[in-house]
């Protein structure tokens, strides 16, 4: 059973039910191998891990039947959650293909695997488009087979089997894959090998590939991104919807002196510097020139300890965020740590549909968002779906033919209750004339905001980078989505806005509501707005005097 | 005596000799209350600090003079470094003002302090101009006679001695108040504290002080920013020059629940999971509802020491972004951990020429550098430093008065060794063309950058976000300047790029130089230039058939 408890963007903190223990997701799961250990499972769990995945096939090699009988918990000493992996990489390899599929599903239930993996074939970089159709047929063929086999010797389903989903770099294989598999009653759903992807910073491909794959998937069920330890790809992979992760890269970068970082990767060598910048037990105990000196098999299982107190720290990180809706505001930080990774948080362009009806309209915390770039937020959904409520489904009251619009003061939010637009309220009020005017609010981030929404979250609620002049570019584009959609509900728009913000609007309306009429009032700041308040009122008075629309 | 070791921007890494040891900066001093001590010194220690600073006015508060036998070292335990405030802030609160000045110098030195800071006047936040003036003339008055003290009473200069620069908000009372303390003979230089700013997360006004205060301070002393203990606001000043920092935030933050994480800070009670996202011994050993469960006293020095560690691997982090020369990279994700914080890296424009100044040219490491956007990129000091230079001290070749434009390919840099380069360039010779003929590269991020450089740092060395439309802006005027400052050497342009370059290319060259005769061809990828050797031939034969320029 997998259980939702937060969510932000496509992604979940949840709870996977296993026989061994509860795993909260999104989790990592820590490579070990049956046969040799780097790093001492004792020391795994002593870091706060509940989970490992191993290899059924390393674990039948080495053990052979001899495991069934003693459960693999008993073997690795392991009481948490244990996930194995087919060991489909190696059988192929070695050319054993033909004799396991079905015999491996069998063993991982023998042996007690708490979540075990079909044999299916992973999609190879280097193979041409038919061949990985022909792969993925088998795949899919197989698949069927498993739960078949599942079903008769797991029949109450003790083990949660994972159907993963193949196809590498061809899109549409992979979400052709993922329909198929959606189709059958798998506990857990995985996406192919992303491992090679990572090594060349290609994240934008592994984006491309978890949207294809999450579109066809059931959301109600986790999903397993394979060979995507790394902090650069852990963020934005949950935030698409993935909530388990495996990492051999801890050992394997240890293994060659890389140190992984929340940012990057190090070669311990190249970093110039005597500590590893970090907080964590191996940092502070030993300097770099100390590691360096120690024999290579001291020196492993220390680095690795440190990668995975990284890893570690990055789905807490992230588990943190989800709970606070934060977790778009952690993308755009985690997008500058490499132009890679900036690259792959705008391909959420093309997932931004389905983001959109997944993230929660409101925060948990009232939180602000926090708005960088054009190029960024214009995709984040919190923004996207104002603009489009603002545009689609919002109604401007009626009767009121005269917009008015007032500036928005950052230090005065919400601007619905601010100094400036209760004062201008109250006296159009006293003079009679609040009748035929709508007040509205100019906001650099979100455009034209009508008085009645503005203490609506996120608009009350962000803080923007005030002197990059393509920010302004999403107010400007939303102002003109409001007046394109409502224009026909005014007869006049008053302007009360600054010298730069009137030449803009006044330009928007001319090209898309060129029959609007315009009045214009330039202000310096808050004061000189409630200074001019008669100033307001003759400007409604003058326009009251046409007729009101029919 | 301060010794610098490595710089990147105008940050650096350096060596203080003091008496009581030699400081690596840049350093953070831990705030110490000599009364009463939230986290015991020993755990200081233990976290890898040798330095903290105290207040003079409270050791003499409830010490007297009796320390002045003993020496602070012994009363505090503390055989490190140990720096003294003057406590003119207490003292101004209490009044004391007019009686202590001198004696203050004198009292830090008799107690063995290794660096002491003169009675100055902290400039407070709600001062008007002329008052804040007045007050730093007399700063200025107190700093000139302190160091005659200085002079009697510590002739051998034992004791560092701290000049602070004041003013405030008021940008030119700050420069003038560095230019008049850069004139005597202080130690160490300080700015003014900053604390309710960085409360106020007003970064981009403690960048503009900094600025202000560094264009007068000599590049030789090192500079103290008081106030300043926030991993948000560290990596920003250091790039600016700042090289030592204190912090009373992590106790003054542990007392009301706060956790200082790098990017931001959280209330505990907020903090909507079960674990602090860090891997310092208090995050690994405590949940967050252990700490919020257990008693005040307890609860505050874990929170301390917890704040206390993420401010010591932020100055770490720093110090090894120093020594890879990667620190505006770094700068650029902080920045995008807050909206303010990118608001203060654009303010580095007013600084731009200094930092230009002060850069490396090149880096200890061959690391690219990382391009994500036109704002802040433009900013970037190795990046204007490349086109300035191409503009002003390039020379094309003589002769040569074909330009001819190739592509660049990421795959394959530097372009000069390029596969497409070494054909083109190769037939030209063999058909005997090359002679009038001048190859250069259209890069998307440094517009038109000659043959005969394409190999010099950072050229070959950068990764760009490839999808962001403005990115490509630097490319676009960087190309401008290029044609601006050399058209006269030309007499046409080949144009051997994709269509979109085609376009860009052709229309500044109208624009800018509209006699130049231009031939386009379009081309799909580098398989296709090789493809087009003939017809590249063609076109600088049709050219080369006018006379050569004289």
């Amino acid at each position: 059973m997998f259980e939702i408890l937060h969510k932000d963007l496509a992604g979940r903190v949840g709870k996977l039910y296993t026989k061994s223990g509860i795993l909260e997701t999104p989790a990592i799961f820590p490579v070990v191998n049956p046969a040799k250990q780097t790093l001492p499972l004792s020391e795994i769990r002593e870091l706060g891990f509940k989970q490992i995945i191993t290899n059924a096939y390393l674990v039948r090699k080495h053990y052979g039947e001899t495991v069934s009988e003693l459960t693999i918990h008993s073997v690795l000493s392991w009481d948490g959650v244990i996930m194995t992996d087919s060991g489909a990489y190696q059988l192929m390899e070695y050319g054993h293909v033909e004799v396991a599929p079905l015999e491996i599903v069998k063993y991982q239930v023998d042996i007690g695997s708490d979540i075990g993996v079909i044999l299916d074939i992973p999609t190879r970089g280097d193979v041409p488009y038919s061949q990985v159709l022909i792969e993925v047929e088998e795949t899919i063929r197989r698949a069927r087979q498993a739960l078949a086999v599942r079903d008769i010797v797991d029949p109450e389903r003790k083990m949660l089997l994972v159907g993963p989903v193949q196809g590498g770099v061809y899109l549409d294989i992979v979400r052709y894959c993922a329909r198929q598999l959606a189709k059958m009653d798998f506990d857990i759903y995985a996406i192919g090998s992303v491992t090679s992807l990572l090594e060349n910073y290609e994240f934008r491909s592994i984006v491309e590939m978890i949207i294809a794959a999450k579109r066809e998937l059931p959301l109600g069920k986790p999903v397993h991104l394979f060979g995507a330890g790394h902090p650069l790809i852990i963020p934005i992979a949950v935030a698409l919807g993935i909530d388990l992760f495996d990492s051999a890269s801890y050992v394997l970068y240890a293994r060659d002196n890389r140190v992984i970082l929340p940012d990057r990767t190090v070669r311990l060598e190249e970093l110039r510097s005597d500590y590893i910048p970090c907080s964590c037990p191996v940092c502070r105990r030993y300097s770099v020139k100390e590691l360096l000196e120690m024999p290579e098999h001291e020196r492993e299982p220390l680095l690795a300890k440190h990668n995975l107190y990284v890893l570690k720290r990055e789905i807490d990180e992230v588990k943190v965020r989800i709970r606070e809706g934060t977790l778009w505001e952690y993308l755009q930080e985690k997008a500058h740590a490499n132009p890679r990774v900036l690259e792959a948080l705008t391909a959420l362009e093309q997932y931004v549909d389905v983001l959109e009806r997944l993230t929660p309209v409101t925060r948990g915390e009232v939180r602000g968002i926090f708005i960088y770039s054009y190029e960024t937020d214009r995709l984040r959904p919190h923004y996207r779906i104002h603009i489009y409520r603002v545009a689609r489904n919002y109604e401007p009251p009626p009767g009121k033919d005269i917009l008015l619009i007032l500036p928005e003061y950052a230090h005065d939010r919400p601007s619905n209750r601010s100094t400036h637009f209760i004062a201008v309220c109250n006296k159009l009020l006293h003079e009679g004339l609040l009748d035929r005017v709508h007040i509205c609010f100019f906001s650099p981030v979100f455009g034209i905001v009508p008085h009645e929404i503005a203490d609506v979250y996120p608009l009350a609620q962000y803080e923007y980078v005030r002197n990059i002049p393509t920010v302004a570019n999403l107010g400007v584009n939303a102002a003109r989505e409001y007046i394109k959609a409502h224009n026909r509900r005014y007869t006049a728009v008053i302007l009360v806005l600054q010298r730069g913000q009137i030449e803009v609007l006044s330009r928007i309306i001319h090209e898309v509501a060129p029959s609007l009429k315009i009045l214009q009032l330039e202000i310096q700041d808050q004061v000189s707005i409630i200074r001019s308040l008669n100033t307001i009122c003759s400007m409604v008075r003058l326009l009251s005097s046409s007729a009101p629309p029919q």
